[in-house]
């Protein structure tokens, strides 16, 4: 499948090298190209700069969002939260409208350092800002609750686990669901969570998640729901 | 040991009944003991009126906030968030100050029906405003996050789960920690995020708990950190 894979940093680049692996012809985008290949250095978390990553996977291709988002049949939100409206509209609506979009972004503000708080919560949420703004998108929120490390390699973890989807559309989530099957995940393990307005439920697990991540120093976590069966 | 319970709701019934099984002198704190007495009928879940579940559990006694707050050497928040602060107030700084608090409550504001949205979030908690409201109560935010029925009886659960306490005194975290082994919490699933700051986390886990609820329609469940262990 075309896909194009919005965002180069650690988990745009976890992504497309999995959609890569698993045979898609992936294009990442970028908001200047020139500007991402002329990075030097580890970044944040010690990674080595793009354009390594990128001789590393000599299919995936690098453009700009526009170019990523006319490239995809499917597309994946894999930008920082506070870019990710931004990146939307470079990509340009034309390129969006009826396409699905996996929203993997999170509004989270680290203006005050660690923990961040979110810059959009409680009665709102990104993934709902973006659909209003791209209404003809086919916004899918999902896999916003945990690294991209367990993201595309959910048996990494030595229990069943959960990840949550929510949209409008049936069926872009039934093909988001497709997707993850091929990463690992269990059909019982994709929480329908309904429509898009559940995003301000997903994104607002960010703040324990942050703070689980700081009290363990691991991120390599991820929350299972336990449930007692209903009594009939 | 001498234990207030404010608030007489579900939830203060839940943990009075469990405290009261366990030998504690439990009194049930209210704000106005007449009215609460007065109450006929069942109320929203089914359940029957107060003075039904009195009558079943005589050694358990109604009184005001205030008296509940002067009896208890230990003292849980169970009333509904939007109550909390007034609740306190009505208990009168004098017989919080020095005390351990468990504070079970949450922001929760069903003003706009259900799911319903927090009353304050993101950069701010219920747990940190009764904290700065009453500075020399020892506050530990905990059990916000599950159901009352699994508070008190975790073993209900077919697999581990967690819980997450957060406080500023390591002392009453202790007193909290030995009063919720004696419900059959583990020692390693009531995991410490730090400081009463962290609430904000705990608190902004009620959004996806609430939608959970709604799309099982089960409210018997909780979440487990599943991790993967840490390479050394």
């Amino acid at each position: 499948m075309k896909i194009g894979v919005f965002g180069t940093g650690v988990v745009g680049q976890v992504l497309a090298g999995k959609l890569d692996s698993l045979g898609h012809q992936v294009v990442l985008g970028t908001r200047d190209v020139k500007q991402s290949l002329s990075r030097e250095g580890h970044d944040g978390i010690g990674r080595p700069p793009l354009k390594d990553w990128l001789a590393a996977h000599p299919k995936v291709k690098l453009a700009t969002f526009a170019e990523a988002a006319a490239h995809g049949s499917l597309l994946v939100n894999a930008t920082s939260g506070s870019g990710a409206l931004h990146a939307l509209k470079l990509a340009g609506e034309d390129h969006l409208n009826g396409k699905v979009m996996l929203d993997i972004s999170n509004p989270l503000d680290f203006s005050q350092g660690f923990p961040p708080s979110l810059s959009v919560s409680n009665t709102d949420s990104l993934g709902e800002q973006i659909q209003r703004a791209f209404p003809q998108l086919k916004v899918v929120k999902g896999l916003n609750t945990l690294t991209c490390f367990l993201m595309v390699a959910p048996r990494t973890l030595p229990d069943t686990h959960h990840i949550f989807l929510c949209g409008n559309d049936a069926g872009a989530k039934g093909e988001v669901r497709t997707l993850l099957s091929s990463f690992g995940w269990a059909k019982e393990e994709m929480i329908d969570l309904g429509d898009i307005t559940n995003a301000r439920g997903t994104e607002q697990l960010l703040p324990i998640w942050v703070r689980l991540y700081g009290a363990m120093q691991n991120p390599m976590f991820n929350f299972k729901v336990v449930v007692v069966p209903k009594q009939v």
